[in-house]
């Protein structure tokens, strides 16, 4: 009965809110000022028969919401994931209605959303922590690890009153702090300071603090890398400064040149832009490589001259797949140069939800914040306190990957040939990939270095860039798109991401699991040779 | 070995950082200017000889960050915290250096960590989530409750392919909104529609979300009650928009008068502010008032009539403690004026963190919008979008406080022992502690009808308001100051929340586990007598 009652008031919902969209649609021009709209109480109408005035306008439109929002995009999500989410509800309605029986999703660096299993020692430990009513009973014995059940108890004793439910100190739990701490040192072998972590929900809201900080107005700019995470751009945008981009060069594997630095931001000084930071993204996200020591040395040197905070976005530090090159944090390298807190402002970015884990939904990162004043990190501090703390959960584990079990731990077999196995799959799915795009008619595409994806160039003919302006798209857009509804695999077309003017590329993932990649070379081999028929000039 | 390097380094960096921070204080004019210091390259040295300008002075000052930033407060973890946690340290280096041998936290509506458990169902599903591999395995049904496990099944299977550790929609997995929907259906006899509800990593997010979407300019104004939940006048100050402030009438028990509202519309109206949505906090922080539902409808008019966003906080909806009052949501309450989403633009903010659940560590909640056009909501989950998901684990426990165990569940006579001993004794305690401040001189003190809050009023005699003055110091603060030293209790100073002109006023939360009652009842009294005693008038 409720039920009913229900659907029929959902459904007189839906035609007032449909009726409401015409009205808004036709009135449109009165919302074109910049003026919001605020009912003057003078002119509505009295409190008493205002039920009849059921079409008054809503409060907000287009036109007076915040612009910056509506300037920022986010193409990892954007139209293209939209209309593979439309396509497989249709596929789960009405199966055989497309030319494919399922989405391939390469857009998005989601591991497990493809079938990557967790680390289970990892998972453990959380299980505990969340329900630490059964670590002293005889079953648990028999279900977790026993070095699981210890680090749990580990982790307890480090929570003031065991209390893994309370709000922690705004920059995160003191102990796991330490842990995370223990375990730069460890990778760097130089000290770190349990005092600059700032844990975090993921890398995200990480970035988006100091984007707060850094920007005051559009006269404030950002250096970022063309190509780009459009986190960078989507969170200038929301916070109203400038992007300043630099342009990789493809040429060399997506190198990264300090007279294009330098060149960039003079020309944005000539702007009147003053240039605040520099993100560096390393291993690099769309794009794959993993900078070279020597050239992080540079970046170093020109960041320290032209006094930038260097925004290091580490969060594939893990994801390295070719013998020449590694991964060195930027604090490393700057200490190993000899420069200390007073010498660079450093931020390096790093996230539960990459590496071999993967673990997205957990949404746990830190922040390692050196080289700023006292005042300066009071002011970091109190924004951090204004949302009380990052999840716990997602604390445990940044403390958990920062410190993975050890020879001689129980579990530290599984979890080492777990974590291998993900990592070396991971590099044989780069290899197939890249060789696969490779092959294709047009297509040049760099080797994965590191982190979760290829950035192939396409060279599209003139005839398909036609057709992709005929119909109000990018051209590689209208590639992805055509992709999309010929064989369900989605990849994000590289305008999302930047890239030198009058190139197009793609961004894919090596995610999907490696029983489907050859499903996925086949499909693509087949569309790209019917496409390229198609549209050969 | 390691370790002694490390600890050395640590030393030298210690070091030379004071020394910068001197450097910096000498040179502070330097940094005075609004212009933002960027190095010019030309005559910063070269770099083959940088390594020997190891005191160039850092990007950043106060003088150019963001100055909203600088001009946002948060006094639930602001100075008088600071001291409580340096006097717990010193208590713990140094048992004795202090008049009393505990901090008592009141200061901040964290349950769990001043020793109220979690529900036990709750945090079975949970640890179960987190770790599926054990779900069917024998030993576990030794160690949880069928109907946990059974949840836990439920909520697998909503999630796409069982990852619990990929991200999810933009808004939270779609099932989990679902129950939500179901569980605001229920509670409101009004439909819900689960594309209405985003999940967010506890209800700041959301509401910093709500902020940046409204606000464009100073010229921007969002009504909020005064006193006022820190959160708002922080959100308002980091988007750059205008607290326009209403007042909440302490001799009526706060009530909130529309007479005021107008009034402060009208003012605001007057300096060229755009006011474009109200805040309302029901039930209250820090007041602890329950609106009425007379009282609601009102409100509600008066945001049809004014085309303001109602930005209901409500997480406290669980937290009533009077018989003679109900909590009543907005949405119910406008839907039961008959307005609909043509009529009215909402925003119901909810928690895990809050209620009797209290799991303020888990970062779970949830907004659900309402009345807004569907670009305005496209909008709404871009900007979700560019943060990926909130936390899984965060979004399952939303989903489990709105639908908790049932009638004839094996978890249900436990859940609700635990229930209702939770908030009969928070309302015990609210009791206890109302009566002990309206047995104070100088103090009157409404009744906690709801959330988790006191906000007693003091008369401090003048000769204080003086001594306070001499320290340069709120007056309230100052109260606050001297109890926290010569008791070890936490209160916030009125001045952090907004109140009266020339009224003083603290908040008390009602957290402290019930045996702490009578000590903190004795050493407030007593400690109050002394400082009447010394400053009276």
């Amino acid at each position: 009965m409720r039920k009913s009652v229900a659907g029929k008031l959902r459904k007189a919902l839906e035609l007032s809110f449909q009726h409401n969209r015409r009205f808004l649609s036709s009135s449109h021009s009165r919302f074109l000022s910049s003026t919001p709209v605020v009912f003057d109480s003078a002119t509505s109408t009295s409190m008493a028969d205002s039920s009849s005035s059921s079409h008054a306008s809503p409060p907000l439109s287009l036109q007076t919401i915040n612009p910056k929002v509506l300037k920022c995009e986010y193409a990892v999500r954007g139209e293209i994931v939209t209309l593979a989410q439309r396509l497989q509800q249709e596929l789960q309605e009405k199966p055989g209605s497309h030319p494919f029986d399922e989405i391939l999703y390469c857009n998005i660096g989601n591991p497990q959303s493809l079938g990557q299993q967790p680390i289970t020692f990892f998972r453990e430990v959380l299980a505990l922590c969340d329900h630490p009513a059964i670590l002293d009973k005889s079953e648990t014995q028999g279900l977790f690890s026993a070095d699981a059940i210890e680090r749990a108890w580990q982790i307890l004793d480090q929570i003031p009153g065991r209390a893994t439910g309370a709000y922690s100190h705004s920059q995160g739990i003191k102990g796991l702090r330490d842990t995370i701490a223990a375990g730069i040192e460890a990778r760097d072998g130089y000290p770190a300071n349990p005092n600059d972590i700032f844990l975090t929900d993921g890398a995200s809201p990480a970035v988006h603090m100091m984007m707060q900080l850094l920007i005051r107005s559009e006269k404030d700019g950002i250096l970022c890398p063309i190509p780009q995470y459009p986190l960078y751009s989507a969170s200038i945008a929301l916070h109203g400064g400038t992007l300043v981009p630099y342009y990789l060069d493809e040429a060399s594997g997506w190198g990264l040149e300090i007279l294009e630095l330098k060149k960039q931001l003079e020309e944005a000084k000539s702007k009147g832009i003053s240039v605040r930071a520099l993100v560096v993204i390393n291993p690099g996200n769309p794009t794959g490589q993993v900078v070279a020591e020597g050239n992080q040395r540079d970046i170093v040197e020109f960041c320290k001259q032209e006094g930038l905070v260097l925004l290091a976005d580490e969060v594939y530090q893990e994801n390295v797949y070719v013998p020449e090159k590694e991964f060195h944090s930027f604090k490393k390298v700057s200490r190993s140069m000899g420069y200390g807190e007073d010498d660079i402002a450093l931020v390096s970015f790093q996230s539960v939800s990459k590496g071999y884990y993967g673990e997205c939904g957990k949404r746990g990162g830190y922040m390692e914040v050196t080289g700023f004043s006292a005042d300066i990190r009071e002011q970091i501090y109190k924004v951090a306190s204004v949302n009380l703390c990052s999840n716990i959960s997602g604390q445990i584990l940044a403390s958990l990957v920062m410190s993975p079990p050890k020879v001689g731990d129980e579990s530290y077999e599984s979890y080492r040939a777990e974590r291998d196995g993900i990592l070396s799959s991971l590099a044989r799915r780069a290899k197939t990939l890249e060789d696969a795009f490779n092959n294709l008619e047009g297509i040049t595409c760099n080797k994965a270095e590191g982190a979760m994806y290829l950035f192939p160039r396409i060279n599209l003919p003139q005839k398909a860039i036609k057709a992709a302006e005929a119909v109000k798209e990018a051209p590689d857009a209208f590639y992805c798109h055509r992709l999309l509804n010929a064989t369900g695999i989605v990849f994000v077309p590289g305008s999302g991401f930047g890239q030198a003017p009058g190139t197009w590329h793609f961004r894919c993932t090596i995610l999907p699991q490696e029983d489907k990649i050859p499903a996925i070379v086949s499909r693509l081999t087949d569309f790209h040779k019917g496409f390229m028929d198609e549209f050969r000039d």
